[in-house]
């Protein structure tokens, strides 16, 4: 229970991208985390491995919890990244920690299995994490992209990774990002 | 696609209560959302009848989605909870409607049975449905209860239910509340 209570603090943890209908405010973890598990339902299907959708939708559950501790870090920010996994590691002690041992135990590792993105389930699951903040963006017409002076190599080179889990989804977000170039959305190379 | 971003409006549909560490502000649907389905992962142990972790998950995280269309009913306000049956019937038309016939006629009728609430999965997806509000206002010593007038014995009526899921829930739930009335921040009887 105190575990429980703890991650409510997922809705304070406030990430780059922003709601589509609230332009004006950022999307927190807890948000982000939801609409992640509920694309991973619906797409599952797409992956180009079979995945076990429950497995996955755990995953993306609990993927952020560690940002609790160890903050968002901002996937085109360099620098930020630099010391992300050590932060992200004690995160994990802290907070896994405070469940029972099995429990500890098995969200633990499915947050490894996540962050090493090895398996079938954790590369679904991270392609559909990297595809949820894109849809966003071309939802608002590249608003944080243009925000934070992103452009289209730079949004194809972080995401092209969606291509190991999905070809179907890959070739649909790049064409969304080729689109958003086309309609004068995001430049395509940093000027 | 149009019905993941469609949902993105969860984001800004506003419930009763308040994220522990942000009293200032409403909890929206998919923070919400999001949390029920950590809880159902984490709690469906203490189910008194075994029940489909997978599917009560899918449950909580798609059951609020009616109320993109439906708005957010208080469960305390018995004059919005009369044509609330109606509204979201209407809503689940058109929302679900957006999916493709396959996934449209599963998740309506996941939606379905968590409100018919009458399996195993249901009864427990509703219980923590509503432990969630009861845990976050206990966890603020009863503010919103406050704000909202409510008393011990409104709340052990609405709530009750979940016994019908969980004994060991529903003791720790209502040993709770008995907690709040006796250090003074909930009264037992309405005045």
């Amino acid at each position: 229970m105190a575990f429980i209570l703890e991650i409510d603090r997922m809705k304070s943890i406030l990430r780059q991208n922003v709601p589509i209908s609230e332009p004006h405010r950022r999307e927190n973890d807890a948000e982000h985390s939801w609409h992640l598990a509920v694309m991973a339902l619906l797409l599952a299907e797409h992956a180009d491995e079979p995945v076990d959708v429950a497995r996955v939708v755990s995953m993306v559950l609990i993927h952020d919890i560690v940002e609790i501790d160890a903050g968002d870090t901002f996937i085109y920010d360099d620098k930020a990244r630099e010391d992300q996994e050590e932060r992200e590691k004690k995160a994990a002690d802290r907070l896994f920690g405070m469940l029972p041992a099995d429990q500890c135990g098995h969200f633990r590792a499915l947050w490894e299995e996540f962050e090493a993105g090895v398996t079938a389930d954790a590369r679904f699951a991270r392609a559909v994490d990297r595809m949820q903040p894109v849809m966003l963006n071309v939802a608002t017409n590249g608003l944080r992209w243009r925000d934070n002076k992103v452009s289209a190599d730079q949004v194809v080179a972080r995401n092209r990774v969606i291509g190991k889990s999905s070809k179907v989804l890959w070739d649909f977000v790049s064409g969304e990002i080729a689109r958003m170039v086309r309609e004068g959305h995001l430049p395509q190379s940093k000027t």
